[in-house]
């Protein structure tokens, strides 16, 4: 049975949507695109299929895109019924745009466009289209992102006052007309509208009584949105405030709260999201545990759309190291493959690498490491197969990074991430040259598996004596530990280091119960303070089989957060640190994010350890 | 004096608008983009200047594009006037765009968009902003044209009748309503509009009145365009068919009649171009010489706009080829570096090079020679610094395109171009391997003028081994010719392979008079019969001092052309088809481009040697 669908050149939907993922994030009325190099689309492809037809054949091809569609000899423009007759017949379709990826929709009974049809950008051809389960409406234009939609009404609907210093007039953002001057302040009167839950949503407005609200009335109204009340109390600080257009709707943004000065609304939530149905459930007697889950649940749903990204609110960017652990979390919740390819293709982009993944060079590392996770958890061998000229290329610009002993360094002016933490980077990072070390041990397995025996021979040549050299230089015998660097005479020791020589495969037999005693279990070592690195440690510490450890420091640090009335886990979580301060990153007032992926890990520490 | 300007990453004006050009090609109803690889300009850039003020200073930044202004530690949104207190500050511009290359523009009396920002794409830094001429008002989006227009009135409108076989009814484009069935014929009747020459034009139909036509109406009308009569009054076969949109307008195309059925019209072509002013003047007692330099100079005016396109109605693509003969016609026509400039930074893209420029190796050859032309023409060293590396990785590209013998081959499947007409191409083509050496001695020649001394020392043994190979090789002894294949054993001359060992070099002392002789002035030895290399051979024929015979064939030549009714020059003339057969070029009736930039080359025959 005909099944068509959209069809592109692979990888060009990811690479769209991944530019206007990482531009969409707003603050305060300014646009804050994603600062690294951000790489396009194709712009002139060809698809081409053979049919060898044993009645003539109609179909019509569809496509915003500029081109034609050739059928043996004769050339038909786009939304033309085509007849072909029986016998042997290659159709063509050219197509080039420029503001969107070029895609076309053969409809047609027996010629029609699926994944079988082969593409060109007249440089690579692939034998094969690319295709989405969510782009099989010839009706619509690719470019815009077929989100499923449900509606939430305010939970509470409270009258609320703001007031603001006269002094900081000019920083409230959005329409002024409903501030009014009392003194040295401005003050407006309206109502907080808050939502059970945080949502990613448009929010529709509507008079108290259920009506349209005429357009010069929507053109007065402002509203300041806020994933927590503070946030949406605060029309300087607030990062979204926005005016509906016409339709007395909003752009799509993360809130769990609304003020809205002026008289009461109808106010709903449209949450707008990629539906990815959940495989897992879980259910236990102990409600913080349960709760633990759900909230992390709805933390990740919420940063899993067209992408894993890291938060719904900041940066909405697809960071490699957030989706690295999402790929994990993402193979006991939702088990969907095709996230991890969307997310691993975006993130990559098109050769040559030029700069790091984010500019980040550990998470060039873990982009290289994710892919080679993502085959082992579905064996994507097929996937991985595409992949492997890029981790290639990926592979060659990290060698060239290292320093005269072959320890990876990166270039001048590279971030050397690893995790927000003080550690001890002088000259050659440890944790970061256990990441290298993994990567050339995932090259060298994924040589292996596609039975590249040249490459697989090499790559574990250079693991080995990545191996044998990090032990042999960063080892500290005294300390029974690694230690962060050993030009700095500093013998600093960090549990990220540690974590990253057990999860690599560096550390080895008795190296890795000294590292779990000395480091892991050993209070006296600065403890992790956020969540991504948490998810390290607690991985480390299960598989070594200390499910009780994980389990009280998982339940008080996420506990913590609920405690704190969170609905969804935060970026970072500091139980010293309380009130309104708790909001702030970065030196930026509800600078964090309060819905951020790499919070969500105990889906995967309970579904490994716990259950 | 303030002088802001719209400001880009360097190169990005030019690549999106070449890719609108070559995407502009249409043919009966049908996009035909061209068939290469077709390269992106960036989506996020970031533009930043340094002042030190002497008083306040305030700016607006205006853009499209999604981004933020930095001004010192602040962030800021477009659109808003901005102060910053005197002293030192730097200004950042963060910019990010999908449908179009990113630009901004910084509008102030101090602080203003010019030249003098840098901007980087996060992997190259420019200390310097892309800019034009073209783009200096703020209230413009830069991703269209601002064309400027000039009207022009039918020269002759008489009522015409078409009539096509019913059975090819369903090939007439457009609305088929004024089309009546008689028999086994469709009839229309209407009016043939026809202008005092060929234009790129925009047609305005009104009523004969004069006064706007009722949308009901316009809806009704297609116009069927030509660049000669035959074409306009041939529905089926003529490439534009257009029924004008609500204010009465038709798309830009080429034009010099058009035939619309119905009742007689108001029609007024706005001929839409870039004002590009015209250095040279010619005047002559000769009539013939006269009229050949006019029609040359129309001919060349049409295809020099954005970009040197090879035709008005076809392919209007940026060729190579094309385009390196339109650098040495502007050279003594316009005399302006900037139409240069674009063609070739669209042309080369972007790195990393993995397939021929417009998929001809000797075109990817010509635009390396052109960049040194340029250079040359023009002392524009600040260019070729500009696009050295790229001329650089060409370079290497072709270099891994050799023989064993180290003669140019190309890979399996590249078009080795050279001229229409009959060569011998088999193995290593002589004609080809002429250029290639030319191409390494202009490396040589440019690493030279940028002091690389390295390079230039190391491209120069390339040459000199080339010349000495070929020479051996290629020259036959008896013939007393550069023969086109040492490999078929045909030792078959043509005057393609000739004139380019006269035009790289290759051929030196008696082998320059002995190729003259034998080949150029020898009638035995197939005639050209392209514009394009007519233009290498009279250009050889100049240089020896042959001014005679090159006026005698470029009048015979271009005159030929003129007598037929020639009102521009065409893509390709033979003196021996004469009637319609004389428009079909491709097996195409009405293929052939009359309005072509390289039959426009009596404007550099003239200039140089006439004069």
């Amino acid at each position: 049975m005909a099944n068509p669908c959209w069809i592109w050149y692979p990888g060009d939907m990811e690479l769209y949507y991944a530019l206007l993922q990482n531009m969409s994030r707003v603050e305060r009325g300014c646009g804050w695109p994603a600062f690294w190099k951000s790489e396009g689309f194709r712009n002139r492809v060809v698809f081409r299929k053979e049919y060898d037809l044993a009645a003539p054949a109609s179909f019509t091809v569809y496509s915003r895109a500029v081109g034609y569609v050739l059928a043996g000899e004769k050339k038909y423009p786009f939304g033309r019924l085509i007849t072909v007759p029986e016998g042997p017949v290659r159709i063509s379709v050219h197509a080039m745009r420029i503001d969107a990826f070029p895609a076309v929709f053969v409809d047609g009974d027996v010629i029609f466009s699926d994944r079988t049809w082969s593409v060109s950008d007249y440089d690579r051809t692939y034998d094969y289209a690319g295709t989405s389960r969510y782009f099989t409406d010839k009706t619509r234009d690719v470019a815009s992102w077929p989100y499923s939609e449900s509606l939430f009404e305010p939970v509470r609907v409270t009258p609320a006052e703001v007031s603001v210093p006269a002094a900081e007039a000019e920083d409230i953002q959005g329409n002024k007309a409903p501030f009014t001057r009392s003194g040295e302040t401005l003050k407006a009167e309206g109502f907080l509208y808050e939502f059970e839950t945080e949502l990613t949503a448009q929010l529709s407005l509507k008079a108290a009584d259920g009506t349209d609200l005429p357009a010069e009335t929507l053109k007065t109204i402002t509203a300041y949105l806020g994933e927590s009340v503070s946030e949406a109390l605060d029309p300087v600080h607030c990062y979204y405030s926005f005016t509906p257009d016409e339709s007395g709707r909003t752009p799509r943004a993360a809130l769990a709260a609304v003020f809205i000065p002026g008289p009461r609304l109808t106010v709903t939530a449209v949450h707008q999201y990629v539906d990815i149905p959940v495989r897992a459930s879980f259910s236990s007697d102990d409600p913080l545990l349960q709760r633990i889950w759900d909230v992390s649940a709805h933390t990740f749903k919420l940063a899993s759309g067209i992408f894993f990204i890291d938060g719904v609110k900041r940066d909405k960017w697809i960071w490699s190291g957030d989706a690295y652990q999402s790929i994990q979390l993402n193979s006991c919740f939702f088990r969907d493959p095709d996230i991890d390819r969307r997310t691993l293709i975006a993130l990559r982009g098109n050769d040559p690498v030029t700069t790091h993944i984010n500019t980040i060079a550990d998470y060039s590392m873990l982009w290289l490491i994710g892919v080679m996770e993502h085959t082992a958890i579905y064996s994507d061998v097929e996937f991985l197969r595409d992949m492997y000229p890029k981790m290639k290329t990926m592979a060659e610009f990290l060698m060239k990074q290292t320093d005269e002993d072959g320890f990876f360094t990166g270039r001048p002016g590279d971030w050397i991430y690893i995790d927000w933490a003080d550690m001890d980077k002088t000259g050659s990072f440890g944790a970061e040259q256990m990441l290298y070390a993994l990567t050339m041990r995932k090259m060298s397995e994924a040589a292996s598996l596609l039975d590249i025996r040249e490459d697989a021979a090499f790559y574990e040549t250079v693991w080995d004596s990545l191996r044998e050299k990090i032990n042999r230089f960063y080892w500290d015998e005294e300390k029974q530990a690694y230690i962060d660097s050993f030009r700095s005479g500093r013998r600093f020791v960090s549990r990220q280091t540690n974590i990253f020589a057990l999860r690599s495969g560096v550390a080895e037999g008795d190296r890795r119960s000294a590292v779990i005693r000395n480091v892991l279990l050993n209070p006296e070592v600065p403890p992790i303070t956020t969540p991504y690195f948490t998810f390290y440690e607690l991985d480390e510490l299960g598989k070594a089989g200390f499910t009780d450890i994980l389990r009280e420091r998982m339940t008080a640090y996420w506990g913590g957060m609920l405690e704190r009335g969170a609905t969804t886990f935060w970026e970072e979580y500091d139980p010293t640190v309380t009130g309104e301060a708790q909001y702030d990153m970065y030196g930026d007032r509800f600078g964090k994010s309060l819905c951020h992926a790499w919070a969500a890990s105990p889906l995967y520490l309970i579904s490994r350890y716990l259950t």
